[in-house]
């Protein structure tokens, strides 16, 4: 417990080795860790006037040299600026995607920004709950911006968004009839889209990537929190350094807009709701992966997969055996 | 069980007041009904070559006429049509968009058309899977057509994509900068949109918006089952039953060559796997629902909103007081 106190003092006077361990503490499954890890998140605030933005955009955008410059643009006028990941690095290949700070090779040394890498965990409602907590040390460690980024396995968009004030989704230019394809879902979680590599040759192809997707979101309904425009598409170019600025200012109006709005503050409780409610769900789904229960849920459902038994046999057998019989199995 | 064993046989010759039967006892909340029902689904058949259609609309892009219309087209063609619908009553003013059977009176009274209004209870999942339930019966009662309609509220698309073949969103048309907003989510299900209204006046801007739309679409990943062109805007007019053979020959084609790629059944034993996970997730989740649990979850989630509780640490109370303490709150 002193440990804790001690190590959250050291951590709001802004440690960064302190942070380091305690988001180490928050990702660790052990069971005196955890208890350790819920200690240190009650004993620390987390700060209203820290912005949390969602960062989303397949390989091959040029997300990497889109935080690099974003970044440093940022530390250049006083932000301090970390930047973590969701995405569970077994799920793609060469391990986390922040693994690699090279990729990031001036803000990885620049002391006002802070760059970890997504914990080495396959189940994203764990990686998602601890980059969430992790998140909320990075406000309490002074970090006044906190990226966190996403290459979009499954529902880590619709995670990221709930742990958030606003999103960006990054993407390349796309060339005439070979439009490239925004994975279904992430348009429609985009606050702003940031059409990068707008330079050189590909600078008439991001201008018309652009439009198109600026008509795209058109077609959307707007948020009735958000003022007129949004959400938006831009052009940026991250290796010129252009467009960066003028992103941000669109950020800091639309949160802004939405801080005065008192959406935010409305939208973070809403957000501690759900992790608390999410919390509880996955506890009690955990029982389902405990054996025997996980054997017998895989077993019932190859039959139901070869129509040998219906959903709702199969899932009353195994309530029964769960929770014993007569156990209600109709919600 | 006799009388399961006799409604059952009614059914598959086609009687419309046994599955209307059957119908109300896949509603029942009561658990012997609850368990004839699960005795009488395991009985019948899900015939394959059953096309089951999602349709979602809101309100005014006429989608009553629509389903009349197309109804009436294909019981002319000597299809047998069945059609659900998936909203919750009371999430909307007038009870069930199809307890006003006589916005389609004429596909009402059609021998070959059998419609079912939305049953009357509020909690979506539960309604989901009664829908479902309803379709198979539909199915195993000789109709080769079910049509579920929903209005999207809330997740009922999603739901209504994991019960039908493939998905319809229609849609009206839209006048110059007020373009309609779809709500975000559903065009992303949508394997054909059709703009509804492509007569007088309107014709032209059916025509325009059926234009955007195909723009938009094609800035979504293309399905790998699906053929090239897929999924697609098309124009209809239900008043002038214009586009609608169009459309069907659409539905048909892509339906077919699902099929034929093994898709399809692929798909649908996915589904009932699905279906089989969500009812033991429902079932375990209901426990959340039961007192004293239920009033728990509700103060701890008022703490968690004033910040007054980590997300996490209430977690963790809620848990050890329903499975005791030592239980793991760790995913």
């Amino acid at each position: 417990m002193t440990g804790t106190d001690d190590l959250a003092a050291r951590l709001r006077s802004g440690d960064r080795r302190a942070l380091a361990r305690a988001i180490t503490l928050v990702e660790s499954g052990r069971a005196d860790h955890r208890a350790a890890a819920l200690d240190l998140l009650a004993a620390l605030p987390d700060p209203e006037d820290c912005l949390k933005i969602g960062l989303s955009g397949t390989p091959g955008v040029g997300k990497s040299t889109f935080i690099e410059s974003f970044g440093l643009m940022l530390t250049g006028q006083g932000h301090r600026v970390a930047v973590l990941a969701v995405d569970p690095s077994s799920a793609r290949s060469g391990g986390s995607i922040l693994g690699d700070k090279t990729r990031m090779e001036h803000l990885s040394r620049d002391p006002a920004a802070f760059i970890r890498p997504s914990p080495s965990q396959s189940e994203l409602g764990g990686v998602a709950r601890r980059t969430r907590e992790a998140a909320q040390l990075c406000a309490a460690a002074g970090y006044d911006v906190v990226l966190i980024e996403t290459v979009g396995v499954g529902q880590s968009e619709t995670q990221v968004a709930h742990m958030t004030d606003l999103f960006l989704l990054l993407l390349a230019p796309a060339g005439g009839d070979e439009l490239q394809g925004v994975k279904r879902g992430i348009m429609e979680i985009a606050d702003i889209i940031l059409v990068n590599k707008a330079d050189g040759d590909l600078r008439p192809q991001a201008l018309r990537t652009c439009a198109d997707y600026a008509g795209a979101l058109r077609l959307l309904r707007k948020r009735p929190q958000d003022p007129e425009g949004f959400p938006k598409a831009m052009c940026v170019s991250a290796i010129e350094t252009t467009g960066l600025e003028t992103a941000w200012q669109e950020i800091r109006t639309l949160h802004r807009k939405r801080r005065e709005s008192g959406w935010l503050a409305r939208s973070r409780a809403d957000q501690a709701v759900h992790w608390f409610e999410e919390e509880v769900r996955q506890a009690l789904l955990a029982r389902l992966r405990r054996e025997p229960v996980r054997g017998l849920m895989a077993d019932l459902a190859r039959r139901v997969e070869r129509g040998e038994e219906t959903p709702a046999a199969a899932a009353r057998l195994l309530i029964e055996r769960m929770l014993g019989p007569g156990a209600p199995a109709d919600p």
